[in-house]
């Protein structure tokens, strides 16, 4: 089996996206950045998903909050209630998508791969500029020319986004397809100390209607308002 | 005065790239990356020379060691006395620029400038695939749909590599011209305690070379062989 690099946060798009890499015939190595979130919880899922699946899973360092920012990476606060789909939200951490998949570029050269896996999905992407379609294929052209393997002639990189285009009921139905422990991912931007999960901000809101709208019971702790 | 962010190590190349942004009519913005080298010395140069210039540096921590895969940043030996130019070097960090670009990215849309600044040169480029224009090119590609600014219809981001096609000797003379303190550059990539130059690895004879060539007297200190 072909390896791939699979970035990787706990949270539900990109543990439904490891199960598609394993689907789509690939031995998926996690790639999860502590980037300095608000924090840790993620990576903790992250880690109990890994586990579970039995993927091996790399974590980076990688302190964002030097540049700040982001509500996720600085002292701005989550929004609470607030419209979705408007304007570019204060969660966007500045360049984070391309960050990471740099990393994961840097990860797949180290393993021998040419195969990377993103859950970024242009659908339900609240506004994020690095999760559109446009992204994605400048992302590909850019591995094909920044790399060793480019460099000798045997470069095919491919960036897959396989949620691109799913709605986020979608991905909870292929997901539950594919035996996604969706009781172990987190998505909450802000959780309290136990990790549970407000229900309040964009994350929250936009992963409880896709369960509901799937029709597949929401198995997420919230915590008491 | 428009910002502009410039990716600086500390090096001979990046200080020469500080200069000519400043020349060029920007206030630069240094950054530097604290990414796993095996050792500091690099950043104890960059603190120096962006005190000595009075341009602000943001210093960003990234382990890049647990990606590793270099003999910059893993257990691999720094080769000495080797071949220049045949084939990639194992002090080629998988990515490393790709990575680099992408956090200057993020700290560009930050501070809003849509400049970026880097040293790369293709010239003496030692055989990293990330130091070719077509590398330097479709990066700026990727700037110019990966950011806010791409999505509100303002994105004009240019990626900046004035020593593309310069030699190191020109690399020097431009340098000289604009007042680079290259006493304080530094560029060894194994260094002994008190950060004295080997002058046997790639990037101490480069350098040797450059002055050399650009008449121009060496205030590199080697340490005693």
């Amino acid at each position: 089996m072909r390896a791939a690099v699979v970035l990787f946060s706990g949270g539900l798009d990109s543990s439904t996206c490891l199960a598609i890499a394993r689907h789509d015939g690939f031995a998926p190595h996690a790639l999860a950045v502590r980037y300095g979130q608000r924090h840790e919880h993620e990576l903790t899922a992250a880690e109990r998903i890994a586990s579970a699946l039995g993927t091996p899973l790399k974590v980076v360092s990688l302190d964002l909050r030097a540049i700040g920012g982001s509500a996720l990476t600085a002292s701005i606060e989550v929004p609470k209630d607030a419209p979705i789909g408007e304007g570019i939200p204060v969660t966007y951490v500045p360049a984070r998508n391309t960050v990471l998949l740099a990393l994961a570029l840097g990860y797949a050269e180290t393993i021998d791969a040419q195969d990377l896996y993103i859950g970024v999905n242009a659908i339900d992407y609240s506004g994020y500029p690095d999760c559109r379609p446009a992204f994605v294929e400048a992302f590909e052209k850019l591995a094909n020319v920044a790399t060793a393997a480019a460099v000798e002639g045997r470069a095919t990189y491919r960036v897959h986004a396989p949620l691109l285009r799913m709605t986020k009921s979608q991905i909870v139905q292929t997901g539950v397809k594919l035996g996604v422990p969706y009781a172990l991912t987190h998505s909450c931007y802000d959780p309290d100390v136990l990790g549970r999960a407000c229900g309040r901000c964009d994350s929250c809101r936009l992963r409880a209607q896709g369960f509901r709208d799937a029709g597949v019971p929401d198995p997420t702790v919230y915590f008491p308002r």
